[in-house]
Order: C-alpha cells, then structure tokens, then sequence
C-alpha cells in the first residue's frame, strides 16, 4: 500500500464541507473528502474537485488509510448523534494522538463531553466554530477552535492558512481548552443576533420616528458605514435598503416581521442566565425575535392598543440621526462587553483558560460581525490580556462617555414615541446599573428577609454590634414570629 | 389492627412540613406525621403537635397503614432525588388509586416525569406548588395542585380548607394536568422577581431622583397600598422602610445592595426561551438581580464611568410620583400579560389546559404576590376563559392607556437621569412591540437571508410573481451567488 498523502480528512459533502475542502485545496493541502453516501463522494471529484489534488474515500476506513499522522478529521455533519456515530465509527481506525475536529453546530456541553471521552482513549478532539456561511467556507471563514490543547500545533498550519485574513493575520486561532471553541461560537452567534436587533431598531427609529424614507435611510447608513460603525451588517443593510423590487418598491417593504430564533442567541442568553451573567442585549434580542413571530396576535393587539399621539418631531434632524449613531455604538459596546463577561465567567467557573485578544482577532473577518470595532476589541485585549471590563479599556471609555449624550436622548425619545427600542434601552439601563455602586437591590434583600426569612448582609461601613460583617442577619421585622432564618422556605 | 383514621400524611417535619400539618390539623383534618429521622416526629408530636389529633408514623409502612382510602400522602422533602427516593419508598405499600403529592419546591419537567410514572403504576400523583413560607404554611398558604386529574375530587376539601381564603374564596384550585402545579409555581416565582424589581426601581427612582428621603418614600408607598397597587409586597416594603434600626438610620440604608438569584426566576425566564415567548421583564428582573451581585466590579466601575451631569429635578414632583404609580401599574400589567402568555404558549405545546381564573384567584391570597390586582384578572379570566391576552381586556385595555403618558415620562427620564429602570423600560418596549403590526424584523429577515440564504416569506399584500404567498423566498441580493437557500449554512 502507497504512503498517505492526505493532510486533513472531511467527511459531510454538503455545501459547506465542499467549499471548505475546495478552500484548503487552493490553500495546498491534500484532502480527504468521505462521505457516508458516497455516491456524493463521485460526484463531487468528478465535479467541483475535477482537476484538483482532493482525494476521495469510500469507507471511513480509506479515509483513514489516506491520512497522514497524526490524522486530522474534520466532522461537517449535522449536530447531535451524527456527530457521536461518526466518532464511534473513527475510533477503532485511529491511533494515539491522532485528531477529531468537529466543525458543526454543537452545542458546547457536548464538546465538553467529547473532549474527555476522546482523551480518556488517547485521541485528541477539536470542536471548532466555523462562521462565515457558504461563502466563508469557501474563501476564508473565521474559525474558532477550542478543545485539546496538544492538537493545535498540529492543525494550525491548516487552520490560519484556510481561514480569512485581515490586515496580514489570520481569523483563527486557538481559543481554550474543553469546549471553548463551540462556547465561543455560540456567544458569537448572540451577539450576531443583537448587533441585527440594534441596526433593526435604529431602522424603526429613523422611519416611524423621523419618517424617512428607505433611499435616504440607505444613505445615512452608507455614512455609517464610514465612521465606528464600519461593519459587515451595516454594509449589507446598505445593500438590502436600495435593494428594489422590478416595480422600483423597497424589497425590505416586502418582507415578512417575522423572525426565526430558536438557534444559539437562545442558548446564549439561557447561558448567561445560568452563569448568573447579565447579558441582557442578547437577551432582549432573542425575546424581540419571539415577539415578531406572533405577527397575527400583535396584528389583532394594534387594533386595540392605541400608542401615544403622533406629533412631528420639532427637534434637529441631523442631530437626531448623529446622536441614533452614538446610541448605536454605545449599545454595540454594552453587548460585546456583556457578551466578554459571559466567556469571563464561564472561563472561571470551567477552569478555562480563554484567549481574549484571540477570539476579538478571530471575529475581525470572515463572519457575520466582522468589523473595525472588533479590532479596537483587539488592542484592548492585546494592551491588556487581563482586562476586567470593556468599558476599563481607555479606547472604549472615552467612546462611551462620548456616546452617552446622544443614547440617552434617543432612548428617552423612543419611550416618548412609543417605538420600541429594547435593545438600546437595555444598554442603557445596564451601563447605568454597572457604574452604580448601590443599586436598589438592598429593598430585594429586605423584601426576602421580611418574607421569608433568606437574610442579609450589611453594607460596609454600617456594621455594628447587630449588623456584622460577613453574617448572614436576619430581622424580626414585625414583630411577630421568631428570629429564625428558614432554610426551608419556599418562595 | 384497628381501622385507619388518617385523612392524609405528610412526610418531611421540617418547619413548613410541621406547620402544614398543624394547618390541616387545625381545619378538622387528621394528619399522620413521618420523618427519615424519626425523633423529629416523637419531638413534634411531644411538643407542637401536643394535645391534637396529630398522629406519627416511625416507618414508611406504619404511615399507609394509618391512612384511609385511597390514600393521600404530602411529601414536604428537598426537591431532587429526595422525592424520588421517598416515591420508590412508598410505591410498594400503595394500592391502585392513592396519591401521592410532592409539595416540595420541584421543577416541573420531574414532575411531568414523576405523573407519567405513578399513572403507569396505577396511582396518581399531584406536584403542588406551595407559597407563603412558612406563616402560610401555618396559617393559609396557597396551593397551586396540578397532576394527576383524577386525584383532585380527593384532595379538594383538604386543600381547599387548608388553603388561604380571600373574600369567602380558597387560594387552591385545580390548576391542570401533568407537571401543571410546579409549572404554575415556577411562573408566580418569577412575577414575584418581576413585582419585587418593580418597587426596588420606583424606590430608585425616588430616592436618587427626586432626592425624597426613606421616610417621605414610605409616605408614597402608604398611598400606593391604599390604590391600584394595594398588594403584599408594596406593603411590606412600606414597613420596610419604615424600620429604624437602634441609632434612628433607616435599616434599608445599611443592606448590603446584592441579592441572589440561583431559583425559580431564573427557571422561569429559561422556560420563556425556550417556548419562544417575550417574558422580558421576568428576564431584566433576573438580569438585574445578576448585575446586583457583582458589587465589587460595580464598585470599580463607578470609579470610572461617570454618568450624567445631575441637575436638579424642575419638574412637578407631584406629577412625577403619580407618573411613576402609573408607571409600575402599567409595567406590572405587562408582566402578568408575558407570565399568562407564557403559561398559555406552555399548554399549547404540552397539551394541557389550564385554568386561568384559577390560577389568578389561587394567587389572590396566601402567597408572596398577593394582590388586589389579581382579582382584577380574576375577573378577566371570569369573563372569558379564552382571554387571548390580558392586554384584551377592557379593564386592563383602559387600565394601561390611562397609565401610558405618565408611565413614558418615566421611561425617558430616567434614561435622562442616568437612573436604570429595566424593568420599566422592557415592560414599554414589549408594549410597544406588542402594540404594532409592523415590527422591524422585515431587516432581520433581509439579513439572514442576505448573508445565509435563510430565506423570508412575502408580507401580506405584497404578493407579486416572483413573490409569492406561503412560499420559502431567497433573493441573490449582490448578484454574486447562486440563488439555492442553504439549509447547511452555519451562522
């Protein structure tokens, strides 16, 4: 038998495992491409992948056989069981230290799950994410790998030559151990979801608030476009604005209010609420989502809720849309620091080791949020590997005490209009809850305190003989009932 | 052996186990106690339960056997495998027809399970969902039984005598089949997280806002009970501020501002993601408890983010109290509308049907959210059965667009202000939303569909020929691309 060529194996041929093969054919690797009806395994060399180096196998175990050592493979197969049949399948064909990439959707506890099953057997296993949809696949997607730390040395190459690149540097790199590629993933995907809703919302407010029309819309976007919000989304919202119908109507004036939701914002934001994280902008991104799906029930709604009277705005137009702009990018930092703290947390209650300036480096290009922002989000991580919070970062902190004029007007506004701006509004309220030292939640305690029991703590500086530190106090507000705290309530 | 007496038995003699025992006791019942440690049952019936008609049981099989039948036994255990343990105890004593009954704090996929297991074996069972604490417990909780149907023409005279009553009217009611019980639970705890923000953020508002000191705050809560707001926790929170500690400080200004959140809340605001539906201010409620518990990152952060440049109120204080009454009456209106419609979408999917005018009359007494306005959706509910929304109805219809001016002015100014109100502004938003016919989730449709091929569907009454109605449509947005939607993209 010949010696193996084979760089990398893949197996799932549909569109995103072909252009992803087709991608690292071009970068000069030897690929292995399987499938599990391997007549798509015919048709594909005999079509995309005539006249290239990409082989095909027939059985996993010729896909194994063609490889290299350590054999690297690449799942691009639907997420869930598959996933687990296909490494069930591997496994009696590999060797120690040979490598199991998985580049689908999973949810990262399976990724946590597979990493040790795969090192308990001696194999090392990778759950990447893989963004950028059909096209990034093709020439460039970012890709955010995570898993066993001893197999990135040995994909590297093939990852950062493969993915996009920006400015000179790779979209790829290694993101942390266990499941962190597919975690970073999913708090990507959420914050693709409120990076749209916010766009959405300043849409709402420049054409029911200000009633323009879609043409002048597009332009303001188009100048958006050039300033701090230069970004893939806006870019393409420009398109989608002049995009016209053959009858010269906006296309978006077309189009359904109702948007699908029940992928990875979801999981993000029932992450957040499980690592007790206020990510409250994915949050609200995903309930906006659920919101426009009951069209008919919102449909029936309007007909008997009347909102407040419309009168014409009085203000300065273009110093609402500068200030829509602020407001905009304010909220855009709320998100990608809530969404940092969430990977923070999770990195601390996992043991992780995440890699900051990495992951912002990654989202640069080849994804849906790629953008300058996120570059800015790189020299804060890269400044320092450490930073607490976005908003400690000087860049960021001078941009949203400048921000901060105009966002609070356009939220107040907005209330004022009765348009909904949930995203910008929970931005707000978050920014001003984190730089609050006392926040109302000292009622909350006395509330549970009072009715059931659940006990205190007292505020530095106001200890005494009766309130000490680091007790847990209860009061015997009414004086009724005893002093007992009750560990067995039930709220 | 002498023929059994006990109407019902309750195992777990903790102090909510004991005083339920000592409730029922008290409303004619005869109780049969038992505990894994069974000295707890010989002290408790020694000491509390001296001189009633209280019975023990030192072994699971002594207990049936003092019971009449069918039996019906009250667990009042740790919710978790203690439950299941105790379940596997009883099973093999139990003859077709008894019930078992999980009063504990449970989550309501086990009891789905828990029903389906007992009705396979030919038993019923009923999870419960229990509020008040434990003075409820003693004196008149509120019983939110759901289950097994079969099992309630057995248990409703207990439950009913030893629930909470409200103008002649038990707080217990049927509330649905299968884990309907803990599922209701789940939802009154996360409005009571909804209620509670509610007050701590009109206290907020007050007391950095208009500067009022607690006492002239506890004045304003004083009139609140006395209107709209008559409730439980506004009047609580009334004593609350009103308690001095020995040096004469208001006891509220020395809590430490940090609640927890680990519980139903949260449950509740997962449940809403996952059934898709916009319980936004159950989820700002818990967010806002998450950011409270970060003090020390608050505490840093206020060293760095200045808010904005305070100026004195010039407004009507008058006015801007009655606003913010309104404003926490609209806020709290759309909370019970997102808590209803969740439990509605819930039964939708489970198939179960539930009983809305129960459900709101349970809640009217006996529990933590307790309320005048409960009997207000009482009587909704009253009306008509198949009330699609809260929102529908004409009392709460007038209610929100009598509250609507003040309840916007808020909004905006304490975005103003730099005072968060997240729960008010997300309850504004969703009014908002809810309110219109057109959302702009037209863009997030256009987007997906420009950067994944996810495709939208034509708006009504702009149907044309490449447009066309109920059908999956993909635009080649750039003209670059093919014009196949991609099922495979990875966002």
């Amino acid at each position: 038998m010949a010696q193996p060529t084979g760089d990398i194996g893949l197996i799932g041929l549909a569109v995103m495992g072909q252009n992803l093969i087709l991608n690292m054919n071009d970068k000069g690797f030897t690929v292995v491409a399987y499938n599990r009806t391997t007549s798509k395994v015919d048709h594909f060399l005999e079509h995309e992948a005539k006249g290239t180096k990409i082989q095909g196998a027939h059985s996993i175990e010729e896909l194994v056989s063609k490889l290299k050592r350590p054999r690297k493979i690449i799942l691009l197969v639907k997420a869930g069981s598959a996933v687990d049949d296909f490494i069930a399948q591997l496994k009696p064909h590999l060797e120690p230290g040979d490598i199991i990439i998985d580049g689908g959707n999973s949810h990262y506890p399976d990724s946590i799950r597979r990493t040790k099953e795969l090192e308990a057997a001696g194999l090392l296993f990778v759950g990447s994410g893989v963004s950028g949809g059909e096209e990034g696949a093709r020439y460039g997607p970012s890709l955010m790998p995570g898993g066993s730390n001893a197999a990135w040395p040995h994909i590297k190459e093939i990852f950062q030559k493969t993915s996009a690149q920006v400015q000179g540097e790779p979209c790829a790199d290694w993101v942390g151990e266990s499941g962190a590629g597919h975690y970073v993933k999913m708090v990507h995907n959420g914050i693709e979801y409120g990076d749209m809703q916010l766009i959405a919302e300043a849409y709402d407010l420049l054409r029911h608030g200000l009633n323009l029309t879609v043409d002048e819309i597009a332009d303001i976007f188009v100048k958006w476009n050039k300033g701090v919000l230069d970004s893939f989304l806006i870019d393409i919202t420009t398109n989608i604005l002049k995009f016209k119908d053959e009858d010269g109507e906006p296309m978006v004036d077309k189009i359904l209010d109702k948007a699908g939701q029940k992928g990875t914002g979801k999981w993000t934001a029932i992450a957040a609420l499980d690592a007790g994280t206020p990510v409250t902008l994915i949050g609200e991104a995903v309930f906006a989502r659920c919101l426009s799906s009951i069209k008919e029930e919102r449909t029936r709604a309007s007909k008997v809720l009347a909102g407040p009277q419309k009168e014409p705005f009085k203000g300065d137009k273009q110093q609402f849309i500068d200030d829509l702009e602020q407001a905009l990018y304010a909220s855009k930092i709320i998100s990608y620091t809530q969404g940092f703290m969430l990977m923070r947390e999770t990195a601390k209650e996992l043991g992780w080791t995440l890699n900051y300036a990495g992951i912002a480096r990654i989202w640069r290009g080849g994804c849906i949020i790629k953008s300058v922002f996120l570059g800015d989000i790189t020299h804060a991580y890269e400044a320092n590997p450490k930073l607490e919070s976005l908003l400690f970062d000087d860049f960021f902190n001078k941009a949203i005490h400048k921000a901060q004029p105009g966002w609070r007007r356009i939220v107040a506004q907005s209330a004022i209009w009765g348009i909904p701006s949930p995203a910008f509004s929970t931005a707000l309220a978050f920014f001003d809850g984190y730089r609050s030292e006392i926040v109302p939640a000292n009622i909350l305690q006395a509330q549970r305190d009072y009715f059931g029991a659940h006990t205190f703590r007292v505020l530095p500086g106001k200890e005494n003989a009766k309130l000490e530190a680091g007790k847990d106090i209860h009061i015997n507000w009414t004086g009724r009932g005893g002093n007992v705290s009750a560990s067995t309530y039930i709220a």
